[in-house]
């Protein structure tokens, strides 16, 4: 089969620079030294290396799991070789500031990065994509001394980290953690107890691993109003930087996943023999809201990730139906006439059209977002800063758990669109649908995401989240509402906006009243109405851009946007609707779910 | 964990005697040896060699695939042992005679049987179903010599059987099919071609494998018309029956999948020597027709294996469900508390309550429809089993693809259920979520059903099937609409069919006059909308009964019969109404699939 692209760089070149405009976030005096050009040597860069450090070995690494011999996690070299790359290319540096050797990027630019190596190999990526947001999360919370000590080491990629939050008994309820900390002075404790899920908690890639704990200290309030947050490396670093003796943390065990099986996932044990130091970072009993830095941007690196792998089936799915020939239209009657390329075919053009509307639309979400990333942290009106950073907020829990759920449905059907082939092991698509599948699950599961829109995000500070996510879709949909071939489009995503806010209200109304169980019951029906009206949203951004920009494009182009303005039709003709009966349940305060009973199960 | 039992056998007992009334099937002389008590014992038999012999070996069999040496397959040697027993138990020949050594069971409870060992192990189970859809085969249009050779040996369960139809070139388009059968005289034929994707094509299981083998004759007509069937044994037999020199079949390669792992998936080639003899079943000509009698009988098998295994994630996320502890409800506020089993969380009951009405709904679906053969076969009305067998053919198409469909979706909520855990290989729901996957392709891809549902099932013979159909449900309705309770689920029901029933009407019109493409573009559409339709009316039934049962029922009768009209409120609260947004694409004959140009990708 012909090669087949990472991404459409047609489309993602589309939505950073002619729907988002990223070229506008070079008037902030941070990112004044960039310009489109060097945004768009970044992503060739990435692009590069991608294809040609992180996809070779993507099955390789699939087939061949990380094994433990001697306490010790033995993974493909092509892994180390292809994250020796990446550390030569700077890209653990690629949101650092330039006087500490980084690129200086935009968040905007750095996601889309991170998303290409991601799709080209979602396992290997794992590895500097936490390691990126333990840096971040030391940077804005760790002293001058820990910065030093830690900072340095994890943009330069010598050393590597982990987030450690879970433990068996505790997956998703952090309040319930029992991993100790006794202080010893200085800010130092003595940690002990034992973490689950942690990826990338033991290996050789790196000459250290920074483990970003969750621990309670003696006196720590029960809940998750006593969690404090430790830097706890393998290797105890010295005040030099040096690297010295074990800091007992032990691998007790490997996780056996269905997929993304290159970045190994361990259970940890920390502090058996009584010699595990752990650093503080922040105040005591703030742990929690600091690792939630890390955790907004896991979410959205999560979503990236849903969304590259989608892309890619996406990307094989459709090129297979331009070669493969089967079959004939219904109405070719001669047997002897010559097959089809499938994609001829309307049920294989409405499976690829699927995968286009969730995929590209969840990437243009995603990549919205980040651009609010980077206005939360440079606007210089506070006001535009804050704003940005509610409507982020609000958004953070869709791109994760939206794009998860749905691009893990696009590989469902990049598999359907390849027949038998694309149920074996000689084809990548099985892999991706493996892969993808951890998504919804990890960095909070998707009902607790939903959760978290419903009972939190949209509705705090009086519900100005769903305000400020209204007036933005707002302005979309007034000014669509200008041009013709759109005002349909315009008018129905108005109406579901207006259902699903009166909708939220309501279901506020009611949670204010104490009704907790029975308002949050649907959250999820309620997070996909609103990832659908998000996603909606964007195609309707593209959609007006293609539609402005169709009469003076010629041919490639030409064809580019009329794609663009058909994938939006379809998507608020097929999709959008979909949202109906969720709108109806929610609307009626369905209690379907809520009233049934545990034994009539 | 507590043990997880093969299925709920309380509401296979409901489905079966209370919904169905199966013991009514002993009224046709053919049956008339059985009763409630021989189905029961037959049942139980069943289950319990699925559970000892089937089950116990299904994650051993996934992670030790079947590997080639010398040309041979080589399996574990738990399937054979399964196989053996299931043969000693006689199942291989549960719907034979009992002249034939059989145990002449209505099909209804051999395809209760077949999900039993299929939900324990789908991969195992699937030598035999092969099989005795070859007999079947046999039995129907073989002749009395080809039935003496062949079809003994397979009630016997000595010889397997395969279908042959894909070929690499033609994996849903049979009519292109390549393979070559010379007459030699006798009905006797060389046959020379490649097969791909046949389960259980090469094995020591059984003396002997008879492939059933579509090929074309010399002087046949190109496409599908010119097709006939051969039966192509790996070793020849002799006029007494005993197993002589090969003839000629050759491994040529297994295929690796992502699921159904245990049983071995091949390309074979077919007279590479010139010495493969095929035996002719029925005229030249006529195979693709003959074919599909066990085509058809695959298709349902395929939707009861479907069926299962979402069943059996089910089932396991349900236990796992009421025994992890984790978080607590929204209005909980002592951290201290003790975290509640996770069943407590809407969330998981939302995922539980879907899953359960996605299986046990298409449960009583493909058990009805089998009732539907039974009748076809035995009743002595001709206009019944003419009836019977209209319905039976529109229900096939919904049956496998909607089953395969919407329980690979039950599957993915039971990792869901078990978040982490239920994504590594130490939780049997990652594999059920594999195995299924392959059923929306197999036997026809579900793409191909809706074509097959569309253009032919609901519309020929003047929309007999339609007409069928809408009878069949309408009696339901009538008769639920008595039932306080139950008459807004019946109005939905009628309302909903009403509005399928004109759109197919619409969409048979446009077809009527010639606008193939366009009709049939949205074709998968149709038949979620059927199918949806199909198990909200099984629910109702379940719910019919379970209301006129509940009165005089006690303690766990009472709790099941209320968890089996609360399902049915489910269903029809939120399953039901999600075909709104595909039932309004039909209804304006949308065009957005049919409309989206190759070159706009």
């Amino acid at each position: 089969m012909s090669e087949v692209e990472l991404i459409d760089w047609r489309h993602q070149q589309f939505v950073l620079h002619e729907v988002l405009q990223v070229a506008q976030l070079t008037r902030y005096p941070h990112f004044s030294q960039h310009s489109i050009d060097t945004f768009d040597a970044a992503l060739e860069l990435a692009q590069q290396l991608a294809l040609t450090q992180f996809q070779p070995h993507n099955r390789e690494a699939d087939l061949n799991e990380p094994r433990v011999r001697d306490g010790k996690v033995h993974l493909l070299p092509a892994v180390a070789k292809a994250l020796a790359a990446y550390r030569e290319a700077g890209f653990f540096a690629a949101g650092a500031d330039e006087t500490d050797g980084g690129m200086q990027l935009p968040y905007t630019i750095a996601l889309a990065c991170d998303g290409l190596f991601a799709g080209a190999n979602v396992a290997t990526a794992g590895y500097p994509m936490l390691t990126k947001g333990v840096a971040h999360l030391i940077a804005q919370f760790g002293t001058a001394e820990q910065k030093q000590r830690f900072l340095q080491p994890l943009h330069d990629g010598r050393f590597f980290g982990t987030m450690c939050l879970s433990e068996t008994q505790a997956g998703s309820s952090l309040g319930d953690i029992s991993t100790r900390a006794e202080p010893i002075g200085n800010g130092d404790y003595r940690i002990s107890g034992a973490k689950m899920w942690i990826s990338g908690g033991e290996h050789e890639l790196a000459e250290n691993i920074v483990h970003m704990v969750l621990a309670r200290t003696p006196d720590a309030p029960p809940g998750v109003r006593g969690i404090s947050l430790f830097i706890v490396p393998r290797y105890r670093v010295a005040a030099d930087g040096s690297v010295g003796e074990d800091n007992d943390v032990r691998l007790a065990g490997v996780n056996h996943k269905l997929g993304q099986r290159g970045i190994v996932n361990t259970f940890l044990k920390f502090g058996e023999h009584g010699a595990c130091i752990g650093h503080r970072v922040g105040p005591e009993h703030r742990g929690l809201a600091q690792m939630f830095v890390m955790m907004n941007e896991a979410r959205i690196g999560v979503g990236i990730g849903a969304i590259m792998l989608g892309n890619a089936g996406y990307r094989y799915a459709l090129a297979y139906a331009r070669e493969r020939r089967q079959g004939r239209h219904p109405d070719q009657k001669d047997p002897q006439s010559q097959p089809v390329p499938i994609i001829e075919h309307a049920d294989v053009r409405r499976m690829l059209l699927q995968q286009r509307v969730y995929v590209e639309g969840a990437h243009a979400l995603a990549l919205y977002a980040a651009t609010l990333v980077d206005t939360q942290g440079h606007d210089p009106d506070a006001a535009v800063r804050a704003r940005a950073g509610t409507l982020l907020e609000l958004l953070t829990p869709i791109i994760k758990a939206w794009s998860a759920q749905w691009c893990v449905q696009a590989n469902d059907l990049a598999i359907q669109v390849l027949g038998g082939y694309g149920y074996t092991r000689e084809y990548p698509v099985e892999q991706f649908y493996r892969d993808n599948r951890l998504n919804p699950i990890h960095e909070g599961s998707n009902g607790i995401q939903a959760l978290d829109l419903l009972g939190r995000k949209v509705l705090t500070d009086n519900g100005a989240g769903l305000r400020a996510l209204l007036d933005a879709m707002a302005s979309t949909i007034e000014s669509a509402a200008g041009q013709p071939e759109l005002i349909a489009y315009a008018q129905a995503l108005a109406q579901y906006a207006k259902r699903a806010a009166d909708a939220t209200l309501r279901i506020g109304s009611e949670l204010a009243a104490g009704k907790l169980r029975q308002g949050l019951a649907n959250a999820s029906q309620y997070l996909t109405v609103m990832g659908h009206l998000c996603v909606g949203w964007m195609w309707l951004r593209q959609a007006q851009t293609a539609s402005a920009a169709l009469p003076a494009a010629h041919s490639a182009d030409a064809r580019f946007y009329r794609g663009k303005l058909h994938a939006c039709r379809f998507f608020f003709q097929h999709e959008l609707p979909t949202i109906e009966a969720a709108l109806r349940l929610l609307e009626s305060m369905d209690s379907s779910v809520y009233d049934m009973q545990i034994d009539w199960f």
